[in-house]
């Protein structure tokens, strides 16, 4: 069983997802948002590439469901109703809506994931939820990839964090480095580096440093909330819902 | 100043070379071969993508002073006379020659470096005279960009920790992060886990295993030599050649 890391869209090929169970990774701050909306009721997340094709596919799905949301720039898209914070997700602005949803990294990563046998959304408010799976997928043999966002196709060391914590919840009280590729084996010497807080890494990274530049250390706090959303998004055929049950088997 | 690290040629933009000092890592092997062909006495490498190219170049060059280096899935290139070990370029081989090289991983990031203001070749066996260089760029604040070759458009372990070796270098006694992006924290992680010595990043590298199991454990091993080929060389005009005087204002 092979448990690997991507550390960025740009770096998968064409084929390197197909037959596998693949978790998506953009933790500042897609993939949280995913597990916040859900978390509070949302009946669905449609990721989508552009905010163009996010306003066509609302008009098409009706707009009294469906709630756009998205950022370019770390900043809401002028005439969405809601931007990506994970603290916009509350559940009178999501509870029984589709949200319709653009982002500049998360997106990429979630489309680029075809022909994968199964697609969760992973983030540090999931954390448990998510390795509960990550971890039965090991024990069934089957092959892992956690796909790490990453910043404009290229490496975020948040992202790289998650990944090493969700390689950890993954692997249970095994340690090996069996199976393990050269990019799990640095996310979870990043782990070893950082501990089990996020804050480091976030106050570290790119992103992190950037979006509290913006006024938005807030989301990044939200970010570091660990299992505050017990859900498992699950991507399938275009749309992201919660796997009904899997909280309650992994939080008793 | 900047201090960045770009773990693939494939996350790096289009542009994103332009006007930098570049420092290109294939440690395993092409950077490493390219410094011990260098130090023994070739005239020249110069890297092209493709086998073919290689044998058209080496006719127009004139075969007397032309050899072909290079290998695909690490083994020698048929009619070729080198592959791309550093034991192979000894001075019989190689002594006033022209080199004329390809490689799966290394030529791609050498070729993948247009509008650098330089680009100089990088590995563990010159990590001391391409740090003393990299130390002076950023004394000059120039911007210094380190590309790692990796695998296959892939993060590879053993270049990013030699990234962060030549970051160390580079940064000499000052202790910052600025200035560095997230690769670059990540690469100097590496080495506070690994330490001084090649041996553990690259016996656990991807790279690393697949050149043991292919018999090629003493290329591993010549590869972790460090400074033991004190060059400093100089891709220009499409060929690599060594800086004269380099090693001698670096190791006294």
């Amino acid at each position: 069983m092979k448990l690997e890391v991507v550390f960025s869209p740009a770096s998968l090929g064409p084929h390197e997802a197909a037959g596998r169970a693949v978790f998506v990774i953009d933790v500042l701050r897609a993939t949280t948002t995913i597990c916040a909306a859900l978390h509070h009721g949302a009946r669905a997340v449609i990721p989508v590439s552009t905010a163009e094709e996010a306003t066509r596919l609302s008009q098409t799905l009706g707009p009294e469901d469906v709630v756009l949301a998205g950022e370019r720039g770390s900043e809401r898209i002028p005439g969405f109703a809601l931007g990506n914070s994970p603290l916009e997700m509350v559940e009178s602005a999501v509870r029984g809506k589709t949200l319709v949803m653009t982002t500049t990294n998360g997106t990429r990563a979630l489309l680029g994931t075809q022909g994968a046998s199964e697609v969760y959304v992973a983030a540090g408010v999931n954390l448990a939820v998510a390795g509960a799976r990550a971890f039965e997928l090991g024990r069934e043999r089957k092959d892992v990839l956690i796909l790490c966002a990453g910043r404009e196709s290229r490496f975020a060391l948040e992202d790289a964090y998650a990944a090493g914590r969700l390689v950890f919840e993954a692997l249970g009280r095994r340690r090996t480095r069996k199976g393990l590729n050269d990019e799990a084996i640095v996310a979870v010497d990043l782990v070893r580096r950082y501990g089990r807080g996020w804050e480091r890494p976030f106050a570290l990274s790119a992103a992190g440093r950037q979006l509290t530049r913006l006024g938005m250390a807030n989301d990044v706090a939200e970010a570091g909330r660990e299992n505050a959303y017990p859900v498992l998004p699950l991507f399938h055929e275009r749309r992201i819902t919660a796997v009904p049950g899997a909280a309650s088997v992994t939080l008793p």
